[in-house]
């Protein structure tokens, strides 16, 4: 398999080459970049040094369909210009942007502040939330590989929606987020002195991934009210914990709440299911592929707390699009992605 | 001022003699502790060599009748049997643990599970929480100091609450704390390479900070319904960013959140009302006696979400003691306080 | 192939499983306890759900006997009376510990304060630092792992001393490491209140790797002068940072520095030599089995300044005893460890 | 006393500002700056709402000289325009920056690759090391305040190097710093996904600090020859920990060691002789003026390890301004410096 990864540099881009690089079924990788072609990148990326010294490649379709799968890690508003052209020529397209996420262009328009990618293009992507969309991922043009938070929200809650286990019109996420999700381009957001020893808020009710996460409540659950959703950044580099308070519909226990998970992924490799909430959070899911889901029903209130764990720029990136890679090639969805968290 | 610290080798104790060490007021601190007696309080803590030189004192009532105030910084089930003896003999009594707060007792032995206080010092204590309950301090003969949780919750709520703003019947709170509030006794939970680059809940459903936040909503604000409150341990030292999630009266605009927290505070010299959430963060406020707070009305929800930032070991514990003290001897709150925040 | 872990609950124990879970002539592998047998590993370590569900075995000579090799992940004092009844008997033997480093028990007995190992167990053990030992390692009765510090420092020092570019007699070494090497204990020096933003010395001219250290350069450079060595521990779990300073001798320049150290390991999948030092840091190692190398040479003092960055979990521990697990099955080195750096 | 800080919005001014607040003789503090004049200060740093709400003003004498005090906390190359006309016009002057520190102009030059200050006023001023050079410092015309780096180096080596207990030609420096040292600019090697985690070398035998603390060196203890000293980045904000590493002279011994620097700050109050090195870190100053140190003779190399810790934004910056400022004004060296070390 001939791999190539369009915006290679961002984080996203050196997160899908770690995971690649020993995934059996890829033999070779093209690296492409619209700012340094030509440049070794080994370069910019010292700790790649032996690894990868090739050079970064010039963005060109005559090159790109040669290829087996095309990855495009890349900023809002790139991958719409550049992957309708290569529908239909050959290389699978995996786009870790928002740009084929939203069904309505005129949402992405106002969440984005960018022109939506054209409206044949999006009609024909499929939206790779692996463990909810398997079978339409297979076929897919384009695979819109789903944002960071939606993954961690949507795998906690789907099954709980969809069973009807708690109320779809009073849901309230709080996530939590690493810093890496902000990239690799420097600002006073992310500048070590004034983050580190720091937790803030940022982007209170006005991120993009809202509406992406209500489409998919509506995709898969049937449900359309809106979400409140905040975002805050914790001082750490990689890690989401996406906590969930959603009152539970009448009668629902506990136990109905994990047996739904349970049931919903029992033959899933990636999801977890932890009971043991002492020992919940991100550093268990670190480097890896799993997303770890706890809830538990406060019976006080009768709301459900659902909390969930991924690595962003894996589950929440590299490695969801790498799993989705899998699927379309019918390869098991395991395969090269058996990472062992972390931890430490 | 002769001053007195039981529970001098805890964080809260540390913080306790970093702020009153520069007290214009006090002119002798003395240490107390049931644990290392006789031994030098800079050979524990080197950072206060040539500050800190004497020894700790075993704690003894006709020394302690002496001072003119005595603060315990103590685990929960201490100072409940120390405080009640010295009632009457002379110090203000100042109590940075739980075992004052809770009038109910068996609320206490419910979440706290230890035995409660005597009934009587109870019922003489007072809910230290300054900016409302100045004039109650003034004259308790037991100040129960709140926790640093509720605290930047309640400070965030109450002029909502009172003014009828939001749905006292509907209210989900996610805390955010830095490591320091777990105290300075090791433990897998803190352990540096399990904490560092690990966000992850805990008590989830279950911190005994909850009736506390419940009693003082009713005390307040008249309301008793129960709260959904999860913690949250995010990896930086000190800090505690509350998030408050509660639907809107009818009509309330996110202008009326606004002013009716600015009213309230307008004469408070350690609230702030912060209008950028761009900026909103715990480094805002870290080695200060400032709560930081922000309101945002969510259009599509009519959900209000509020954020609260303290440091938790100043506002939170210490500082807020010393606030308390400040206004029982009848000094300007501001008095020993006026630290500016460390930022960075 | 199958393998056995003693100490699996360790730092070091963990880092083995993650490596070892991807390596293709892996079939199986058995955890092995002196405390916890009979319960299920993750139980104990959540992150390893659905991957290690297996109970933790009692250490039990006629099971580990029908392994191929087993790891000892063991604190000093545990492996020098473990290993020596395996000689023999089938699998190869591998120590983590610095049990057998040290051939003048005399020395270990010192440095460690415990009771060393059997002399003549000792005399069989070969000191496993790859790169300089290969043929050796090949046959050994049982390999002693190198401990982190020393394979830090050893790679970069001894392609210089070979080759007399760097005077042997006067070798100044400072090591900075994150805090997972303190292992997985809580203390008050891996508190993280009081670790985090915190650098601090530790076991300031008695680490034990020092006689470790001196050693090996005896065995592999010829010289036996003392070093003077010091630690410093610096907030993060994982990394190695040896800062080394000796003057060279008459006439050397930087580019022979450069040159020796190119030479020894062109061949060696390992060491990286780097050239840039603006990007010089151990997360370009993170997470990998390398270890990086930059050599300056200050021009106004005619002294060396030789820097090394490995990741003191792999390279300085479970890569490294991986590495020499291969060599031993007459493995490619890289085998199962083409573990891309995380950086990030 | 009424204070001007030119140079208010960097890192140095903040934390003139922090600590020049409480500072009981300064009554007044005006901000300027050349690049946000107009703005409202607390709009750009928000967690001085409510204390430092002032306009930010033009740079401008006519205004400048109605002053008591001028701090300049600017770049390299601003103060050396800006400081010369200010002589004799009134404000004492202390700049922060490197641009008066060098005597030798040319070195200035080299190591700092701007134009030098005018060679009269850098006659006219006084080096800031207070405890070396208190009684120049009282009439100096600019107190050119010393670098972070040899603070931290001068005051542990001076006092061994004037008593001719080390060896002044052989001396190597090996100084770990936290992040806040760079400034707050924002830059790859400052963002904090490439930080966290990390220890890196920086500057290597290149920093400017070199020349200062040879000059120095020079000045107070009568040596010259070149040092090796080296700079490590460690992922915390604050703080810096210096290590040198000298030969003793024939026949030291580590009492004597202990004793010059006993001897020599015996009766300052900022300097601290650690004996417990089990105990020694950064965060024993963070927040405080103090520097402290610990020494240990190798016995084993005859050479001695020396220690020592500051706060890089006080003692290594505007604490030691300050206390400069204080001893021009023959106010006690204290004197709104009485900071308690934060330790958590």
């Amino acid at each position: 398999m001939k791999v190539g990864i369009i915006g290679a540099t961002g984080y996203g881009g050196l997160e899908l080459i770690r995971i690649l690089h020993n995934h059996p079924s890829v033999s070779n990788i093209d690296l492409f970049t619209s700012s340094d072609e030509g440049s070794i990148f080994s370069d910019k990326y010292t700790h790649l040094l032996n690894i990868y010294d090739q050079d970064l490649l010039k963005i060109d379709n005559s090159r790109l369909k040669e290829l087996d799968v095309v990855f495009t890690s890349t900023p809002s508003g790139v991958s719409s210009t550049l992957l309708p052209s290569l529908i239909g020529l050959g290389p699978k397209l995996i786009d870790l942007s928002g740009d084929f996420r939203l069904k309505d262009l005129a949402e992405y328009e106002r969440w984005y502040k960018k022109t939506p990618a054209p409206a044949e293009a999006v009609e024909q992507s499929v939206y790779g939330l692996t463990e909810w969309n398997t079978e339409a991922i297979k076929d897919a043009a384009i695979i819109a590989n789903p944002g960071c938070y939606p993954t961690a929200v949507l795998l906690s809650l789907l099954p709980l929606l969809k069973n009807n286990l708690i109320d779809a019109n009073n849901i309230v996420i709080d996530a939590k987020s690493g810093v890496s999700g902000a990239g690799n381009k420097p600002s006073q957001m992310t500048h070590f002195s004034e983050t580190n020893e720091n937790t803030a808020i940022y982007k209170i009710h006005e991120h993009q991934h809202i509406p992406e996460i209500e489409q998919a409540i509506g995709m898969f659950a049937k449900h359309h009210s809106p979400i409140t959703f905040t975002t805050t950044l914790v001082p750490m580099t990689r890690g989401i914990l996406a906590t969930s308070y959603v009152p539970v519909t009448t009668g629902t226990t506990e136990k109905q709440l994990v047996e739904a998970l349970e049931e919903k992924y029992a033959d899933q490799p990636f999801v977890r299911i932890i009971k043991d909430a002492a020992k919940f959070g991100t550093n268990q899911v670190r480097g890896s592929n799993y997303c770890d889901i706890h809830v538990r029903l406060d019976p006080r209130t009768n709301r459900a707390t659902i909390v969930s764990a991924i690595d962003n720029l894996v589950k929440g990136a590299a490695g969801q699009a790498i799993q989705n890679m899998n699927v379309q090639f019918g390869l098991d969805q395991t395969t090269g992605l058996r990472l062992v968290p972390l931890f430490i």
